[in-house]
């Protein structure tokens, strides 16, 4: 008894002192990890890191309890690259699959000016040609095939230029970001001008967002008997766009919630309803804008009327330059930070 | 250092007998605790806890993971009780409000028919009067202020009958299969024909249901500028009704999976669409009804063309009968369980 007493008591001590040490190297490790490694030192990611901290931190004049800790990112040009717009390349490999059934589409518009990239065409026939070309690749079947369909194309295929699945055009400081907020208790949404069942496709897997936080542009779809199986059909018609002053609308529709943060990029002017509606909030809350500036390691653009940043400006918006505030852009840096650049 | 070696000997047992009857105890009590005490033992207690252990045992045939654990709920006679409609109330309590400020609307229709409870007008003027009185009680405002009023209401309004506030109208045994599910890995949303933000004022405090997972009819908004500050204004426009076969279009649109439990009840048809749809999902899935058939304790109705119990029947549906299968209809069982029904 004595020998087991003594070695239980040994036991204890050494589990003790492991405990102990793990304790220790856990806190060390907790205050010298760096939750942005992606991000270089400089203005935004100390925004980040203040903001969040500030409304995480009990007992601050500005805590926020998690079931507001609500944060809404656009997709394209913010959480991955837009050059080309991906859900625009699934357009177009739908086209080449019905092409191969009637080779006469090719030479038909709006298929044609879609098939030749012939954007002045395209431009000039306006929405009712966007339309048709979404309700030709992206209706008359059901969800479950439209779903089907979606996944396949991600299996198969790659970026133009930069010769990767669409996977890995994701921003990697991007991808921390939301891994930060997600660790301090937000709750993450995708708020898109793209479609919010294309998006679906990928997001749970690219971002660890489910389907029931995504938003984006959506189709009227209808409950109908097929085969004795009830399914929801994707009828083409009444295309809502996800994008500006709407963003907000579908905001409410889907959280019921003044975004506490949200971030969207330079582009299109597409996201200041969104951060302006999150401004609103009453309390605090952050609003960032991705301004692609990177010719070198990813795309370099602006917006036409500058729209973007005279909001950022005027607003206090933080506003995150990729060429001097990222470290890294892609998740497979050397590979792709490297591009030629073919696609504008 | 013998004698503290001796002490630390006597506390490590001390403490391993301690946790280990705490663990004994646990399991016993998990083994005897019934996580659905306010229902009867019987044919919908058991299709529902035996579906939920084959749905959530690990190995077993019909394992879901947990993020495919959605469950919807009607919420008008499945969650509370229907009898007044309590959105109707507020309805009326906007009306007294308004007629304060202009007493001449009482003698205007359609809201000298609301105030009488002329039922026959409004029949006969229908879906325009419907929405004419909905625009002019829940719209003309921000969502904020909309959200503010919906509070005041239920602060102050009391049940017409039962005499209680709003929020002891829930049906006990559904706030049980709300914390069992849950338990369980469920993520629980509403889906109801109620308006979205109504709802959303009281679905976290009634059944720890955030407003992300609230469903319901919702009305146009617009993103104004009032006074400076963004906000979005209720325009009573385009009201659109979450009923029958659109439910599964909104579970579609907000969720993106179909629900592997769905629950509405029998009275107007408006869940046959929502369980269809449910049922269409690959793999196991539940659907159930309440069935109003106890005068005593709550309300006895049924629906005229008996749709929903002919659908259960054919589809082989869970109907849960309030009269059998129910322990104890409300939270506050003595006050609540022997009122005058002047109501139906």
């Amino acid at each position: 008894m004595k020998r087991f007493k003594g070695i239980n008591t040994y036991l204890t001590a050494l589990v003790t002192l492991l405990a102990l040490s793990l304790l220790i190297a856990g806190c060390s490790q907790g205050e010298a990890m760096d939750p942005l490694p992606s991000w270089n030192a400089g203005p935004s990611k100390k925004a980040i890191i203040d903001f969040v901290t500030s409304v995480t931190t009990k007992g601050s004049p500005n805590f926020v309890p998690s079931v507001q800790r609500i944060a809404t990112f656009d997709n394209d040009g913010t959480l991955w690259s837009e050059k080309p717009l991906v859900q625009g390349m699934f357009l177009l490999y739908q086209l080449e699959r019905m092409a191969k059934k009637d080779p006469s589409i090719r030479t038909k518009q709006p298929f044609k000016a879609a098939f030749e990239h012939d954007k002045k065409y395209l431009h000039t026939a306006g929405m009712p040609a966007i339309v048709e070309l979404f309700a030709a690749t992206h209706a008359g079947m059901s969800q479950e095939k439209f779903d089907s369909t979606v996944e396949e194309f991600f299996a198969i295929s790659k970026h133009p230029t930069l010769d990767v699945p669409y996977g890995q055009v994701v921003f990697q400081p991007m991808i921390e970001l939301l891994d930060y907020l997600r660790a301090n208790g937000f709750k993450i949404y995708i708020c898109s001008g793209g479609g919010i069942d294309f998006m679906r496709g990928v997001s749970a897997e690219l971002y660890g967002i489910p389907p029931e936080q995504v938003i984006g542009s959506s189709m009227k779809k209808e409950l109908q008997q097929v085969d004795g199986k009830w399914v929801l059909s994707r009828t083409g018609k009444r295309i809502l766009l996800n994008d500006k002053e709407v963003k907000p609308v579908n905001i409410d529709l889907h959280i019921g919630q003044r975004p506490l943060l949200a971030m969207g990029n330079v582009r299109s002017g597409g996201d200041i309803g969104m951060l302006n509606y999150s401004q609103g909030r009453s309390g605090p809350s952050l609003q960032l804008f991705v301004n692609h500036d990177d010719e070198k390691r990813e795309f370099a653009y602006a917006e036409a009327d500058n729209a973007s940043l005279n909001a950022a400006k005027a607003n206090g918006w933080v506003v995150v330059s990729i060429k001097s505030e990222w470290e890294s852009v892609f998740p497979n840096k050397n590979r792709l930070e490297n591009n030629d650049k073919e696609i504008k």
